[in-house]
This record gives C-alpha cells, sequence and structure tokens, in this order.
C-alpha cells in the first residue's frame, strides 16, 4: 500500500475478527519493529508476543482484571489475537551513552532531555501499527494500568518498563473511541512557524 | 512510494543539499505528524518550525553553541533547509484526563505508566521522518541537551517540552553515524514468545 495511504487509513481498531493474525504478518510486524530509529542506535526496546489463546487470556486477567471490567463494548478489544507487549530500557541507554564515542560515563539520568528509551519503543510501535494497516489489519495501542501484574505472570525482569500494549487483527466493525468527538487540532494550531 | 519501502529506506540523515524543502512537503510533513496516534486523542503536540537562514542560524547558535563545536563532519547537520523542533505538553494530557469520561481528576501523574505526551510527540516526530523519505527526502531526529535556550531564543512556553528536533532537506552523501557499527539487534533477541 502507499505509504500515504497506511497513514491515512490508520485508526486505532477496537474489536477484532477471530482470524489469526498469518505467521509472515507476525514476522514483518517484528522485523519492521527492529528497524526503528534509535538514541546511539541502542534499540534498547523488547516485544513480548502473545498469539496463544491461553497466554492472551493470563495477559488481560493481569492487564485488566474481570472485577474491573463493565460489560461495555470496549471488552470486544480481548478479541485481537494478537498481543504485543512493548519495552524500554532505561538501563541500555545509560550503559550505551557511558561507552567511549558519548562518554556519559557518570549515567546520570539528568543528561537526558527526553526519555528517548520510551520514545524509541514508542517509534517502534507505531512501526508496528503501521504495518498491520499496510497488511489489511490494524491495532490498538494502549497503556498497561497493571504492568506489573502483567511482568509477574510473564516473568518480566524489572529493567523493562510497558510503555503500553498492541492488540492487534483483522478488523471487525467497532465503535469509533468517544475521544475522536473532540475533532483534530488543525496544523494551524499546533505548528508554530519561525517562532512561537 | 510503497510504505514497506518507506520503512527499509529511512535511515538518519546527517547532511543536506541546499534546495529548501518545498512549501508542498512541509505542510504534508505538518499534516501527517497531526496524524500521530495518542492517548485520549489528546495531541498534546507543539511543532516549531523554522525555514528562514536566520531563524535556522538562532536555533543552531542555541542548540549547539559555537564553542561546543569541534570542526568535525557532524557539523554538516546544520545545513539542513528545515528544523522542526518537537515538544509535550503533560499539562494536556494531565488535564484531558480529568475531564469527566476519564476521571482522573486529582492530576496524579503516577497514574500514568509511561510518558504518554513523550511518546505521542514521538510517534508525530516519526511520522515527519517518514514522511520525508516518502517525498524522496531525509532527516535527522536528534536531542536537544541545550532545550532551554532554544525555548528562551523563540519563546517556548514553560508547559511544553522539546523531545527532540527533526532535521529534515534532500540528502547529501553523509558519513554513516558510527552507532551503526553496534549492529541491528534481531528479532530472536527483542522478541519473546509466549513469556519472557
Amino acid at each position: 500500500m502507499e505509504f500515504q495511504e497506511v497513514v491515512r487509513r490508520r485508526r486505532m481498531v477496537r474489536a477484532f475478527r477471530p482470524d489469526p493474525v498469518p505467521g509472515d504478518v507476525v514476522d514483518l510486524l517484528l522485523d519492521n519493529a527492529t528497524h526503528a530509529p534509535s538514541a546511539g542506535f541502542t534499540q534498547g526496546w523488547a516485544f513480548l508476543v502473545l498469539t496463544k489463546p491461553a497466554d492472551r487470556a493470563r495477559f488481560w486477567d493481569a492487564a485488566w482484571p474481570p472485577d474491573e471490567r463493565d460489560g461495555s463494548r470496549r471488552e470486544e478489544v480481548m478479541s485481537a489475537p494478537l498481543i504485543v507487549v512493548c519495552y524500554s530500557s532505561k538501563r541500555r541507554y545509560l550503559e550505551r551513552y557511558a561507552e567511549p564515542d558519548k562518554g556519559w560515563t557518570d549515567r546520570d539520568e539528568s543528561r537526558w532531555p527526553a526519555p528517548f528509551w520510551d520514545i524509541d519503543a514508542g517509534f517502534a510501535a507505531l512501526l508496528m501499527l503501521l504495518t498491520a494497516v499496510d497488511r489489511g489489519l490494524g491495532g490498538l495501542f494502549f497503556g498497561l494500568q497493571h504492568h506489573r501484574r502483567v511482568a509477574s505472570a510473564f516473568g518480566v525482569p524489572d529493567d523493562h518498563r510497558a510503555i503500553g500494549a498492541l492488540a492487534i487483527g483483522y478488523p471487525a466493525p467497532d465503535e469509533p473511541s468517544p475521544s475522536l468527538r473532540r475533532g483534530r487540532r488543525p496544523v494551524a494550531e499546533v505548528a508554530h512557524f519561525d517562532r512561537w
């Protein structure tokens, strides 16, 4: 698909057909994720990839415990045949930038004007969302309130933080997010030419 | 260009031809940036867009003061005809999620498992980099050590943080980043199937 069409078609998908994500698409999603840019080519990302029904059920039990669900259509997201939890490792960035070519041997976090570990993992997540669209699928990126429960359920080491998770599959009819009623902020509002 | 080709061609460009970025490409970059996803459709991003030589010179004087330059080929990045500084506003996210449909009226930052304000602004930055590639241009995303000097030079309000800046233009022959010698981390190393 043309790049511009992918950008325009992408939207968060919240309900999925039961068909599994083909293996070659899973491979391409992950391969494209590793082509995201990263500061100092640190690539301090990691992905927990869940395709089996039992693993996905364990994920949802941890990420969205049954006693917090409300029976609304929001639960349709649990129909996604593929979950990719996206992790960032700050440790890897501090270590990378302590190497001789960067020289931040004090590993002082205040040197970092922004959390590039999270931003880079976000780059990888967005490339997976766009790749899904390119291949006729769709996905949702969502934050994990209960990221510690998820880490505990799947043996994720302490030095990795979940920046969010992707639910991916073939789109089924869903309810658009009520947030969309806010409207898109026009370029004239968010772009400042020459000065603020 | 096909989406997959854009993903594979994208690399950080560090030197540029003097030709300006056409106005329709500047428009498309910014329009695509506003099509990035964002938590709660907050769209808490903003962009400082610099095309005029005097503005770009003022940017570089603040972001990379002359007494910190070393005469190396790294200075070629200053040839970029377009600079887009990418900002995130945490305040907008805390306000958005204090609205009734989200209900986080305490505006407590600890509710946020990751800094979605920075991640969403990163999404917008990556879409601009990919759009540049799609249109035959290229770009570099880089962090701003002296973001306060930049803010002061251009009147950026305190509640906006620079997650980084884009230098964009038509690529000229450059020196690939020495960081690339590290090699790409293979999918088998970063992806964990079923469990960690």
